[in-house]
């Protein structure tokens, strides 16, 4: 019988065997949001980077450059983390570098595994989908904040397990936790999430926009898969 | 306004400064269970070490020895990390070594921090009572299975949220997700953990009298405090 697991922070990571899971990386607000978003609207890939100055070296290959600090676009750069930057007009075609802390640690430790796929509300579903045909263990790795739990990743870990707990998958005991949240919030998750102390920090950043929309649920269909250092579409075979 | 934060398993304890905690130190299944029981219980100390050879050093103080290997009593030693042998007849007056990996390595790094006391479902109230009086900062932290997450101290968390939660402290994400999961499972926490694979591994052991003792709610009312590398009775002022 498969596994079915979720990792609730990266510092949790080394604590399973990747190279034998399928990992799907989780970093609602807003990074693994955006990637999906990206992706469906045509981008050609997504290179995640730690750090602005990582970020700033990709600018000679023509790479679109997205970077924030406190909420804002760092100066010189084309955009910043907000979904709402990732529109098919501003990336189809394009390649784009993104600036994410949490996501790309979790990233990095994952890489090791069978595959590396991305997941958010926007492809939950089509990734579900997919997750069911692979017939592997898999990881929920939840990016968290600040290598810590947080609600809003493990709340989307429980969505998955949702999906995927009547498929013959043995969970451990933080995808039964992670799916009980799910259960308690999920009439108004993002009513649910406003408890969190994370939702006055973001509210505080001005993006409560964007925050809605990390929250719509089968927006999109396109699965993020990581192939070197890129995260590009999935292709299927179904 | 105080936090009231949960450390969902030891490998996160440096996340936070513990030194500006109050700790309370949780391993439902059962060292912490057997910890409260037996100070209860009249010993005079209890010292947690984290090998069956650590143990077996304090023999010539005429300590009483405790460890088990797979659920049986390790030869030699006086007796295992059931609950049903910390009986006042057994313990009262005596210093007991009592073996528990998850639980002392949980110990051990927290002991910056500006008390470290034992919480199990037997001293709850007694508990949660003591901590309101304290105003600090409170870290729970679940010793948890092989340092990643479990269900049953997590549960145990949320219980001691539910009574300090409207007495003006700040809870942090993982506090919110533990109050929320022992919501969902309160009115029956014995079934509700019966779906963990811990349960099915305790089970295996031929432990479920254990388990039982172990979920019942306010048997007791000492507070073990560590002092040095020895718990002993919390002397209280009121």
């Amino acid at each position: 019988m498969n596994q079915l697991n979720v990792c609730l922070t990266p510092v949790l990571i080394p604590l399973y065997d990747v190279e034998e899971h399928v990992v799907v990386i989780i970093d609602i607000f807003r990074a693994t949001s955006s990637i999906c978003y990206g992706i469906e609207n045509g981008a050609e890939a997504i290179i995640p980077v730690s750090e602005v100055e990582e970020c700033e070296a990709f600018r000679p290959q023509g790479h679109l450059l997205a970077a924030e600090r406190n909420g804002e676009v760092v100066t010189g750069f084309d955009f910043g983390n907000s979904p709402f930057s990732y529109t098919a007009e501003k990336v189809a075609g394009k390649t784009i570098v993104l600036t994410t802390t949490n996501g790309t640690q979790a990233l990095h430790l994952s890489r090791a595994a069978k595959r590396v796929v991305i997941g958010s509300f926007l492809n939950l579903t089509a990734l579900c989908e997919w997750l069911k045909t692979q017939d592997e263990n898999i990881l929920l790795v939840c990016a968290g904040w600040k290598n810590n739990f947080n609600l809003e990743d493990t709340l989307f870990a429980g969505a998955v397990v949702e999906q995927l707990k009547y498929s013959g998958f043995k969970l451990d005991d933080a995808a039964i936790a992670a799916n009980d949240l799910y259960q308690t919030g999920k009439a108004d998750i993002s009513q649910y999430l406003k408890k969190t102390s994370h939702s006055e920090r973001l509210k505080a950043l001005g993006i409560e926009k964007d925050i809605e929309f990390c929250l719509q649920v089968d927006l999109t269909t396109a699965i993020p898969v990581l192939d070197g250092e890129r995260l590009v579409k999935l292709q299927l075979n179904y």
